[in-house]
């Protein structure tokens, strides 16, 4: 990963684990994913301790997935210079006998038949959120209109609600969206925060004013840990507890940004987590 | 102006008109501007009757001010299709005797060296707010600089911070303009709200999600006129009441954009203005 403030490789990265990490803060995680036989066993020993549930990662002969690039100096464009699909190539989702009563799933951003098949393997999940994007609403978009049917909370960026509804007007697209499936719609703006759509009203999230963002890569599956793992604390969805969720997204995504890969998140306490909250607070209030 | 969703051809425009509409609704407005001989009657006693004094309105042989524009599919873009400055050329603010006690002064959008003028006339101004944009900051940065010098508030877009700071951050961006001079920054971002910075603390504001907005013209001189209209009327200037100026002005900028011209503002009621101020809380409530 290259940002205009340096350079990180061979860095661990990847939705499962920003969001697992971030989601750890708040409530325990089981994690599905696959990587290679050359995974650092470092990396394993992190989850571990942040107590994620591994029975769900496969372990796969090959390399694990790679992906390589660059961030323009204002790091609002990403160029890819190089994905490694590996072992992620042929990854087909097992939900381990131990994970099926899971009550909260969140089907991180990968081909929507294989979020269907996730969803299919689980009991009776009392809140499904998933985030999807361009490649898949271009190339799988009755894929994705068919996981959306399944969805009670979708996060997803601006534009890509914009090229999902085909509609300019954010107010308008959420609605559209939302008659797809997910009751509730978080769009994510980057450094503009998110606005939260449910049914009855709009939330309006801002982004916490960093004097130095270093690499943005990660912040959308951190807000998703932080936005799922605190509901599921709560073991709440009313419409406070869905706003508190967004601000506690917010905070881990907040945290991510500030340094490389999950380098941030490894040194975080919770009570950085519940200060940066209550700056949220001041942030925001009048 | 035309706009995606029509076109108004020979409307009442210019920051002073929506400046002094939009304040008018919290406080009493003394103007200063100039009109060419056919300026329409009907829009003088639109200002009279919002009780906007109109002693600092030269009416100068030749036409008014012209400006005529087009706006892209998604509202972001503008393009200036043309520009008549008619009697604007040779525009000399000349502030009338019974103006020069005025407390609350706001410097709208000209050349930074008339700016200057205007402050040289008024005595002493218990507040002064200013704005400026990158055709001064490329053109007159000298007066630019000077002026801000003279402002306690710089309301400016966010590319336009950008330019004026050279600073990519707008944490970096705000603490260096304020150390040319304004003590408080307010960064507009359209779309997506605006930020306040202020020595001890930032404030966010979001922008209020219209399901249509009609034309964006005038929205920053609109939020202005909210900001330092509340601020006259409530006397004070403290973090609690720099906070509720900005939600004002963006109630007013809010309106302004869902009509083209002054048509939203004219029809609009304080009770309506209240109503838009209750449901920015509902917004950010968490």
């Amino acid at each position: 990963m290259e940002t205009p403030f340096g350079k990180a490789e061979e860095v661990l990265g990847g939705s499962a684990s920003y969001f697992s990490i971030a989601a750890s803060f708040f409530t325990n995680i089981r994690l599905v994913a696959v990587v290679g036989e050359d995974f650092p066993r470092e990396y394993l020993d992190f989850f571990r301790e942040r107590g994620v549930d591994l029975q769900g990662l496969q372990r796969l002969p090959g390399r694990t997935f790679r992906w390589r690039g660059k961030y323009s100096r204002d790091l609002n464009e990403r160029q890819t210079i190089d994905t490694c699909l590996n072992v992620f190539e042929d990854f087909r989702p097992k939900i381990p006998e131990q994970y099926r009563s899971s009550q909260y799933i969140f089907l991180a951003n990968i081909d929507p038949d294989l979020q269907l098949e996730v969803l299919k393997q689980v009991k009776a999940p009392k809140l499904t959120a998933g985030d999807t994007m361009n490649f898949w609403i271009e190339g799988k978009l009755r894929s994705v209109k068919e996981t959306l049917r399944a969805m009670d909370i979708l996060t997803i960026n601006q534009e890509e609600a914009e090229q999902l509804s085909n509609e300019d007007n954010l107010v308008r697209a959420a609605r559209k969206i939302s008659s797809l499936g997910p009751k509730t719609i978080i769009i994510k703006r980057g450094e503009y925060g998110a606005l939260m759509f449910t049914a009855g009203s709009i939330f309006s999230a801002p982004a916490y004013p960093l004097e130095a963002v270093c690499d943005p890569t990660g912040a959308g599956d951190s807000f998703a840990g932080g936005f799922l793992g605190y509901l599921a604390r709560s073991r709440k969805q009313g419409d406070r507890s869905l706003r508190k969720a967004v601000i506690f997204g917010s905070v881990m995504a907040s945290f991510c940004v500030e340094d490389f890969s999950l380098n941030r998140l490894k040194s975080l306490s919770y009570p950085e987590i519940e200060e940066r909250f209550r700056e949220f607070k001041e942030l925001t209030i009048f």
